[in-house]
């Protein structure tokens, strides 16, 4: 089950999702942000002070899910393990972040600027819903 | 943190919401689905057969996340442990799903009917963002 179907493939368009990931005390949460999709596998762009990718470095398992905002009642969900490497000059950002936003993630990063981090996710479970509504 | 501010609290009548519980494999598990606020609390009426259900059940923690579809900069997430209650008359769900989506669902549950429960999210942590866009 880990083909994207057809139906479910505009959606890696999308401008935002959804990843859930396990916090330090066992629990999940949950977090809506820029992804980009870069065959059958999902990349985000994270910054290393962020709860999110702490919980990614220390338990490398999430949940992405992408909602169709203009029809709730359909969406995709990637689960899967990820890997972490670092983007120090911001390959992955450029050639993906920028081109899909327009957006320069130095700018945005300031000071920090360097330490950003590109999360890749390949999906072990795909579900594609569509309830009809 | 647990109150949810007056910024975000039009989004407790949003149609749907992500769920983000645990698996039986430890990980994340998100799933778009209804949802009722009552109070300060966020109810749900499950049904027992559901993988999400199950997680619950197991590992009454999780994550609601509610996205402004209409501005997708803009979310409201609240996390929490859950109590889950049957509700074998549909008390519940006569108060609240039939009213917020004029739906009655002993007829979606058919020769299961009967068997569904409430979720009761109580927020210890709100995290209301708005990115700006």
């Amino acid at each position: 089950m880990t083909a994207i179907p057809e139906s479910h493939r505009y959606l890696l368009d999308a401008p935002v999702a959804t990843l859930s990931t396990i916090g330090p005390d066992g629990r999940p949460q949950s977090t809506v942000l820029w992804f980009a999709a870069d065959g059958d596998t999902v990349k985000l762009s994270l910054h290393p002070a962020r709860q999110k990718t702490k919980n990614l470095i220390a338990n490398p398992v999430a949940s992405l899910l992408i909602l169709d905002v203009e029809n709730t009642g359909k969406y995709l969900e990637l689960r899967g393990d990820v890997t972490i490497e670092p983007d120090p000059d911001y390959a992955f950002a450029d050639a993906f972040v920028t081109k899909k936003y327009g957006l320069d993630l130095r700018v945005i990063d300031g000071d920090t600027a360097g330490q950003r981090v590109v999360v890749t996710l390949r999906p072990t479970r795909v579900n594609a819903v569509d309830m009809g509504r």
